[in-house]
């Protein structure tokens, strides 16, 4: 019995899009859902009180960072990265792959595992399916996620191809390290880079392997976006219905909506804090850059649909005032906001696909927030 | 009639500590209180809920800063202070004179005003008494302070008594040039550096133009602690019974029980929040640097003592790795701390004053804190 459980509610009859919902041993996760990034347990510049009230259902914990910083031996000591952080719903944490090729040096990598330098402190480490397994057990995930390699955009298809196969080998070392299987579900992560052919190779070794849940990786790594969506709507059709569908690294407006309506469940993304770190809200007429000097006198709230607290309570010109003083306090309330407004767009997606108007609903958003 | 009223409720037998209560159009404050200090139109790293979870009564604003941004102009548009930043209990703002002083480079001091210029792009600006009450007013702040002069420690007696008559001359400017008497209080400062004599001077010609309280200025600026204290025991008793009285810009735990028990009832300080932002804590066993190596697997709370959200919910060994990390949320949940652990101990202290046991609390908790 796999600790994680997928039920299909509703299917769009004009598209990929699907309603449903992932029973895990901290909750049920309504989806589609959108998963806030929490790197180094905290999801940046917000309490998990915050989270809650903005109806955050899962977040999602970085392996490659807890492993190096504070450990995951010290996360295990303290009861589990749920208990550490205050965070009694649903984790999802990554393997680790992605963060040991994208930001520290790489040194080699073997069929064994991956040798690199911590991006920190420039120590040597090494990481294997087993180790990333051991990693994750320890940090005490609902939903874990197989060790891979992730190909950088360009990668000829020799290479892209050895490495899914690799990627297969290495997918199937973790299902047979993972040891708490009944509290922690493990799922396997589709590359293939650009290739079609590559990603139905990668997609059939994977779904042979029986995960509970599936992962296409590799994907906004720096493609065009029309590439990626062409992509999306020929892989995740490939996999199972009966299984929920998770697009890592991806979470701007317009591809959760091209997500969600090729088939995808779940997303995450560091787009909506670190724009907020930034001054940059995410609203239903686009981007607002609260930098701009028209805000300055501007009393009206960043968005005038949103009915979050921060649109409640705040004005632009306050949030400009902060931005421009580099108060932490416009951290807080930008990312608040950027996460309400990312978590209630996916809302409204489930929403409209359960009213069978999806794509009504998705053309209206697009043309309101100007990316049509 | 003035906006603010006091009502003494009780005195210590033993000390000059005394509890009572200030009335503002904004509520009531008990006292002895301290005030989180909102230097930007944001307590650092606070949400306005959480300091009215920790039960924070009455913040600050520095008007230096928010006359350089965003400008008292565009806060007066937004319909004043309390509503640019989301706070509906009271405010106090200072004069500015302390920040024209201390943060920018002064030009010329005459006695019309200040000329200096801004520590953020080094632009010129004058204020005058005048114009301090111009700014305040458009704050809009429950309690306002009269412009003053603070003299640097080291300052000999001729400049020192010179400057107190200059600010005593500023003080009756600030009464007359007081706008809106209705809604907002305004208070003379006590200046007179270190010379007791000169400390009465001031007293007595501030008391004379008769103001709904009265701070004492120009303390913590350098001199050793004991000679702070011993000018407290000195001043305070020279000011109204039937009057506020506030120390300005102090608030460690030992000057808060010596102030009090002299009978200082308002404190502010930036101590609280900025170690919150360097990592250190406030505990009832003294300070606690969360950096240190010893708390990386301590998995107990801040302080076993207290009862806040962050010691119920969180260990040092989370809050080191987050201190580590620099976190954002590592500023947020320190400074909840220790806020919370201030305004307790105001708290305890206005408690045991009620129940005739004032001195005993504060040797108790100076034996625990480790102060004597």
């Amino acid at each position: 019995m796999s600790a994680i459980k997928y039920e299909l509610i509703k299917e769009d009859k004009r598209s990929g899009a699907r309603v449903g919902k992932i029973i895990t041993p901290h909750g049920e996760i309504p989806t589609p859902i959108f998963m806030p990034v929490g790197t180094r347990a905290t999801v940046k510049a917000m309490l998990p009180e915050s989270l809650k009230e903005i109806n955050a259902k899962i977040i999602l914990g970085n392996t490659y960072h807890l492993y190096l910083r504070p450990g995951d031996d010290i996360i295990k000591k303290a009861g589990g990265l749920h208990k550490f952080m205050n965070w009694d719903r649903p984790i999802l944490t990554d393997s680790g792959g992605f963060q040991v090729f994208s930001l520290s040096k790489t040194n080699d990598i073997t069929e064994e595992g991956v040798t690199f330098r911590s991006h920190i402190d420039g120590s040597r480490h090494f990481i294997s399916p087993e180790k990333s397994m051991e990693i994750q057990n320890n940090l005490g995930s609902d939903i874990m996620m197989a060790f891979d390699e992730c190909v950088p955009y360009g990668a000829d298809k020799k290479y892209t191809k050895d490495s899914l196969e690799m990627t297969t080998r290495w997918a199937k070392r973790c299902k047979e390290a993972h040891k708490n299987t009944e509290h922690q579900g493990l799922f396997g992560i589709v590359q293939g880079g650009m290739f079609k052919d590559l990603r139905k190779q990668s997609a059939e070794q994977l779904i042979d392997l029986d995960f509970p849940g599936y992962a296409l990786g590799g994907l906004s790594v720096g493609e065009p976006m029309d590439m990626m969506f062409d992509l999306l709507d020929y892989t995740t059709p490939l996999l199972p219905k009966d299984k929920p569908r998770y697009l890592m690294g991806v979470g701007s407006p317009d591809a959760l909506l091209e997500g969600v309506k090729s088939g995808i469940d779940m997303f995450d993304c560091v787009l909506q804090t670190r724009m907020a770190r930034n001054g940059t809200a995410l609203t239903s007429a686009g981007k607002v850059t609260l930098k701009n000097a028209k805000y300055k006198e501007d009393f009206t709230p960043l968005d005038d649909k949103c009915d979050c607290y921060v649109c409640r309570n705040y004005t632009k010109a306050y949030l400009r005032h902060l931005v421009i003083c580099k108060e932490i306090l416009s951290s807080m309330l930008v990312s608040y906001h950027n996460l309400y407004f990312t978590l209630k767009l996916m809302e409204n997606m489930r929403n409209a696909i359960m009213e069978d108007r999806f794509l009504e609903f998705k053309h209206e958003f697009e043309k309101e927030y100007g990316i049509i």
